[in-house]
């Protein structure tokens, strides 16, 4: 029986490959998760076991999909990005964006009840949804992972104070809201210190500065704007022999992948791991 | 702390709004799924649980989509529909494609243990990828329904017949693949008849006819060409008075979501049940 | 010599093919024409000698493309209709588009010394850009046509007021502005027949209708509403038989090509032509 | 009166701004221009009054669009550049390219008389589609350029060998066709040689080479590739000051607009221009 009468709906699907040579950044976050928070009950301003469980939902994503060579996290959102070299499914956006999105949210559900042990889900369940963005540059895919640090930071430092002012000083939302209007970074902290003998310095490295997904090699001391300017000269996926693509794939594999609290704006973080930049697996660590 | 020096990166998303006043068929796949039924010994040709377990994930997303007004699914594969007049998520593809994904995948995860108690879930888990495509016409939109539905009748005849060639027949792989090349539907029809004494006719519904998910409301005798007709008129979504909006809402949401098995191929499933098409909610059905 | 090393630039190539079954538009306008008026002296509020360039070079354009169903002008601008079938350059939209902009303004310059033999062009040269835009509905492909034609009804009740008060009135631009600020349809009717005795319904059709161009065959008395119908229930291309497919060719390319002035928002002038929603040619008409 | 009741048809406008900080190439291709070539007596294998028009065409585009850093052309075809941080239009694709083809065709049609004074122009008029790429890293771009100007020698090579067989050898198409079957370049050069004494390296430039366009500074001593790399971690467009914008624009309108016959393969034609890559204007070259 031929199913040709009706096969013509299939031109119907538009291509949505996303331009070679460019950096792809998925983007996934939380659906309502206001609601989640108080369903479930999440401490303020941080809730330790969401931010694990996050965190163990994206180191899984990092470990199933080895074309991803950065993940960072703050919240309930998820940043992930593809090498610009990368060819997976044909760089088209829905498969990529949708197979991450399905890949988190598939780990979310199934490890909740080993970070909620005592709050089992019910419906509606938690959900992610996602987007695909392209950036030509190194520069840019740096900005734009600077640009989620510093919202990370300007969040995080805000909510700290607010819930201080709530939690330790007595006040009611409105007031909290009120008291912030209009403050810098300087007033908080000096709120924070003077009234609560809190030292936002000393606060947790994970509330700070979020959480950053990679693959674990030894450190070097090699200059990353190099490897930037390699990048960006880099003009279409290095056709490497099948050989050394399997080396690569097996030390990858074999790769640790970790979750990190570090300052990911400055360069060092990039000096000491080339091989976030360049897709070429580094040394493994040794071990301790 | 100002964010500005960044923020320049958001002008890289790109718009990825579908075209309005088109129907909107978002399509999900299970991810390596031959895999998947080896590991957990899913039945052939048809696993029962697994279909069920599909169903069960499929309802939960439209129950949590008003928007969708039909969903239909074969094998690990399930197609869901917006009406043309929908502008969820300002019809934004990646919005709507990894929500669905997201819903559908956190149901089918949670929901796993209800139909494999005895086969837990382990790494890696399962995984869906979605795509959106989107068709202009009520025809159109009819005929991507019924080349799915054909696809279904395909595979499941030469299936049935293939696994019972191995189970029943005794053969092995290659054999059953000989003995069917070239075959036509009446042959084998022919086999499962003379050889094993299956009547195809007589298998599950389910099985022949794959699932349809859509809400239920009280049969009509209406014709739905002229449903089809007005829809296909209809050039911008209806601006809907408050009242009458919210009691659009509360009547689709009182609406029983069900799944069952029958043809869509022809005007009778459409004509009985005008409310897919036109997107106004029908008669809340006689209790029993 | 091979290119082999340089042809992988290939793959940035971004694929631009329009929706297919969708009624595609391509509107072109003049660029900086203000400045044109001007520089050539049109006259005020409407200049006949720069409509009727327009118009040739439309008839041009639809000539050349007897995949173009109809064509609609006002001022410096002018829309094109490719049917819904149309399956031209595979309906690449950069093709389409840069397609009839070069075709209208190789007739625009070609043509200009006919309507304007005592001003020769100068550099800069007269130029048009253009977009493309697609229609699922009949109903969305008319109201558009009737967007653009009740602009130009608007735009010409305002300019021949605001005209007749500068060169009839004796009123400066700002004053006559004035006077028309907040007036409507009726009030700028009343100042032209009061104060200049003008009654606007004897103004030129070509100014208040703007130039519809289309091919011209018999008239007749069919329902347009059915064809509108069958047209929205059109779900692919029909496969002609190619002897069917030449003898549409032919009787096309016989067809003369006219510009009329005519109400195009109202049903009648469909009615009356139905080949031009159904792209089926019509008879031609008796020679007279 | 009111347009509110159609202006919804502006909502299936869909955008289609370039990704920023890429380079875009617009390429424009003679429609049917074997046809022409016919129609006209253009001479085989080059018509040196058809590439003098197709350059002047592209000069007078370059003039008009100073945000075009680079055009460069062969035979029918022209591609022109927008430097990456162009915002030219919104950087809108149909903006762009329809902008280009219709100022070159206005050019090409008005210039015409010029350089084919006693062939004039007649229906159907010369026309060009046009299409945009954009490419992410300076090398991209430079590879794009390098693979037109690599037709152009391969191209090029064969017909004067193919037209040499035929105009001095006395073959017919096929026989000339046979005799080239299979060769290399160097059997080319030798049929040329040995055959008909023509050395190819002393055909013309314009024939070997195609024809550069750019806007004339002093050539200086810079090393590109410095600016290569400085273009490709420029992360956006450069905020200038507006007295520096106002320098730069009235240094870039003086600068002469110039047509050679370059290799632009190489490095030394990008290290001597770096303004062509680096979009900021160069020294005025001295009066001689």
């Amino acid at each position: 029986m031929a199913n040709s009468k009706f096969e013509y709906v299939r031109n119907f699907e538009q291509p949505d490959s996303l331009l070679p040579n460019t950096w792809i950044v998925v983007r996934i976050d939380g659906r309502g998760f206001t609601k989640m928070c108080a369903k479930y009950g999440f401490e303020k301003p941080n809730d330790r076991r969401a931010l694990d469980l996050m965190n163990a939902a994206a180191k899984a994503v990092v470990a199933d999909l080895p074309e991803i060579t950065i993940g960072y996290g703050i919240s309930d959102e998820y940043s992930f990005v593809f090498h610009k070299s990368c060819s997976l499914f044909e760089r088209r956006a829905s498969k990529l964006v949708s197979t991450i999105v399905s890949t988190f949210t598939a780990n979310y559900v199934y490890s909740w009840p080993t970070y909620f042990p005592d709050a089992p889900l019910t419906y509606p369940l938690p959900t992610f949804d996602g987007r695909a963005v392209v950036y030509p540059g190194v520069q840019n895919l740096r900005d734009y992972l600077s640009w989620r640090q510093v919202d990370c930071h300007i969040n995080n430092l805000y909510n700290t104070t607010f819930w201080a002012l709530i939690q330790l000083g007595g006040l009611d939302n409105k007031e909290a809201e009120k008291t912030l209007a209009g403050t810098l970074a300087s007033d908080k902290n000096e709120i924070l210190f003077s009234r609560f003998h809190i030292n936002y310095n000393n606060e947790p490295e994970i509330y700070k500065k979020g959480s950053v997904v990679f693959r674990d090699y030894e450190l070097v001391d090699a200059d990353s704007n190099q490897v930037a300017q390699e990048m960006d000269n880099l003009a279409e996926p290095v056709q490497q022999s099948k050989t050394q693509a399997d080396k690569d794939k097996k030390r990858r594999s074999k790769a640790r992948v970790v979750v990190e609290h570090l300052d990911i704006i400055k360069d060092d973080f990039w000096d000491r791991r080339p091989w976030i930049l360049s897709g070429k697996p580094g040394k493994a660590p040794k071990e301790t």
